[in-house]
């Protein structure tokens, strides 16, 4: 393992992160509260960090594939660490593992909070939770390679390990430029749902925290009560639609701006994705008609706004759907396994995998009948090669089993089966509320340590799709190779 | 697909189907409350579909792999149909569907039930619902391979579709010969638990039952309380003992009988059963010590009960394990999950799969770190090819979807979600009962029809292992080969 280059990768991150923390620090200049002084130190330790960590001189800048896992890991472990600084200084968490749950719920796009009210936070923290989950959507290291100048070819290996989804390869020869364009497409869908808000009459700050929240499918917001808080048809029609939007592949918006319309016409995920969003909506909708909501429009309302949130895994809501029939409790709770598309910010399995375990599985059963038949799976008219094919599958079985695992785990905190099963896969999905104790409008806050501690390698394990992860628990991954 | 030659081999299941009701004719007749000619009706009405069944008489009489699992599938469903003449003629069930739920229930080995008073029901009735468990306990074809005087080697194809587990294919040579040892060795446990139990001092009645229930491990029982009803550590102690050794698969036992240890004492799969209710017992009775029972002693008891009972698919209780921590319930239910061993009278996933699914994950996760290293899974130390591999780990995501699919149809009865999952899972591993409504004391009497047939189906396609009831839906199945 190229310890030493894997260092100076991260040094980069920590300036990107000190520098993000510029923002709340103005913020809390201009509040006057004194949470000026946190900010300043928590920039200045980051910076200092990163500092030391450039400084490294390796001699050998060759990264491989499990270099890129180890960039990946270590670098979401380092910024999660460096993002409870704010937290700590200010004093708004009572313990280091509540700063570490809030920084890593930010920058895993979760949206969780152990924090119980949210109106009396200052600003600048509200702000830095926002600010978390936004440069954690479409991936701290993608933004990395956007910045960096002379990105390397061989740094598709941290790509392919932390973009979400199967497979960037696509991006293999100009890697850095594209990584530009997708922050590109992704400041732009974050600028537009800022001034859509504006326009519905939202204050400055609230527009701001939705924004960030919308366009990383991560869900803080300023209120406790969500963006039912502001009971405006306008704003929450803003949100379902940008929500929905930055759950698609950004990779398609890519398309779209060369003009080039045939990959998003045929593009079977984004056609499951849709047809869910459809397809739930109705189904919650109807089920809701019984007379959860007076008016029919409120129900759709609601509905869409809360099917949009699941499915693309950011989190917000409207309504206390712990309230809801059972059905709809579950459509909500399938959406959010399934979750958006891959290449989007959002968490999840992602429909692609769910597109290939289906046809996997009805391929499987055709054999039955035609023993000798052979016939690949394809997506989007190709056919997928058959590691792909088992790596889907076998990664679900491994998605349940960690999350069976920290049901377990979880367990140990005496919390109804319910909500200690609802925390984990909203953890592991990178959602935010759940049902039970955690529900719309509650928190994380009455878990015991341990148990914040396996919430929070959830939404790791959850962003992270895995594998980096169970790499990391494998001694033959920490054997030297150069250094 | 041979129709004519599947319908004549089901025509021996009607006969044995009509055999097994005057047993309970018998009991009708001293116990003199009018149940004799329920089941005599039901006897010659199966006795007379038999008989037209078997008088078909095929040109062609080869049976194929897909002629198998339609054997199997037709088979329990016809042999689920005629089982529900006693309790309609009886008058027992205020429905066809609480009929039919309750046959299902019991060919399928699951043991759930809708009638909401055990005691009150007539003995032949009680005795009639263990006599299906037991019936569909090693396999009605299996059965029907043992009595089948000239069985061919190419029913072997009838016995991969239906015996519990990946492979029977080490029975090939002399399929007949096997079926009826592996019938002998089930008859001896059922007679060995029979006959404690009556050393024990329970009644030959309520010792029949349950060793008709243990010995299946289908767990109907004579009393609502089940067998915590008696009070008694020496008779909780036998169902322990003989609920574990009947999870265990009965090709092993075979090999005893020829003195063979070998494959006995290598066999993995074996050895993380007992894993796996040694460590299951020492979690839940530790995390029970807290104070759920007085005595150390008790609480031992309880534990090591309800893990045997959970592990082997019963489904037998002693205790309300709905009022027991969040950790001793998940437990629990995970070992229904796993299940028993491939071979045996169990249900849940077998735990051979659930070991080739971690040594392929961990393959999967080795390929990451060496992409080109090529290793093969290995089984009591021999590889297993690749097509089973994958297979196991599809079966997997088609448990997992099918249960989804099954919780969400449910859902329509507006139950609470615990007990809307948890009664799926409990039919479709075969258990019996579960957690919310459906607890240990509790029945299924309360879901719609549309929920008790869901339920019914999950108990099929939990007892054939999915894959022939999926055939059934795949419209080239359908399609004649020859007459």
């Amino acid at each position: 393992m190229n310890y030493l280059m894997i260092f100076k990768s991260l040094g980069t991150l920590c300036y990107i992160e000190a520098a993000g923390m510029l923002i709340p620090f103005g913020i809390a200049l201009s509040g006057g509260r004194g949470g000026a002084t946190a900010f300043l130190f928590s920039a200045l330790i980051t910076a200092a960090v990163g500092l030391g960590m450039s400084a490294l001189r390796p001699k050998n800048t060759d990264i491989y594939a499990k270099d890129g896992f180890a960039v990946v890991g270590f670098g979401w472990l380092l910024v999660s660490l460096l993002g409870t600084l704010p937290f700590l200084f200010s004093g708004v968490t009572p313990s280091f593992t509540d700063a570490l749950f809030e920084s890593i719920s930010g920058f895993s796009t979760t949206g969780a909070s152990v924090l119980r009210s949210v109106e009396s936070l200052p600003r600048e923290i509200l702000f830095w939770r926002s600010l978390t989950i936004w440069m954690g959507g479409l991936g701290f290291l993608v933004l990395m390679l956007a910045i960096l100048p002379g990105a390397r070819a061989n740094t598709v290996h941290i790509m392919r390990a932390e973009f979400p989804g199967p497979s960037p390869d696509k991006f293999v020869p100009k890697i850095g430029q594209v990584a530009k364009i997708l922050y590109g497409i992704y400041l732009g869908v974050t600028a537009a749902v800022f001034l859509l808000l504006l326009l519905g009459g939202m204050g400055p700050f609230d527009a701001a925290v939705h924004a960030l929240g919308t366009a990383s499918t991560g869900g803080f917001s300023s209120r406790s009560a969500s963006v039912g808080a502001f009971g405006s048809a306008y704003v929450e029609g803003v949100i379902t639609v940008f929500m929905l939007l930055s759950g698609v592949n950004f990779t398609l918006y890519y398309a779209l701006l060369k003009r080039n319309w045939r990959p998003v016409l045929r593009d079977e995920e984004l056609r499951l994705y849709a047809v869910t969003a459809l397809v739930a909506t109705a189904l919650v909708a109807l089920n809701l008609s019984g007379g959860v909501f007076r008016a029919p429009g409120e129900t759709l309302r609601h509905a869409s706004f809360q099917v949009a949130s699941l499915l693309s895994t950011t989190g917000y809501t409207t309504a206390d759907f712990n309230a809801w029939p059972t059905l709809s409790q579950f459509v909500l709770f399938l959406l959010t396994v399934c979750g958006a598309t891959a290449g989007s910010t959002g968490g999840g399995l992602k429909c692609v995998r769910v597109l290939i375990l289906f046809k996997v599985a009805r391929r499987e059963v055709g054999k039955l009948i035609h023993p000798r038949s052979v016939r690949a799976v394809t997506l989007n008219g190709k056919a997928v090669d058959e590691p792909t094919l088992s790596g889907v599958v076998i990664f679900f079985f491994l998605y349940v089993t960690l999350a069976a695992a920290a049901i377990l785990a979880l367990s140990f905190d005496g919390k109804d089966l319910l909500s200690t099963s609802s925390a984990v896969f909203a953890s592991l999905n990178n959602i935010g509320p759940g049902l039970g104790l955690v529900e719309a409008t509650g928190h994380y806050a009455d878990f015991s340590t341990l148990g914040k501690l396996t919430l929070s390698l959830c939404m790791i394990v959850g962003r992270l799709e895995i594998y980096p992860v169970l790499l990391f628990c494998a001694p033959t991954f920490w054997r030297r190779v150069n250094l």
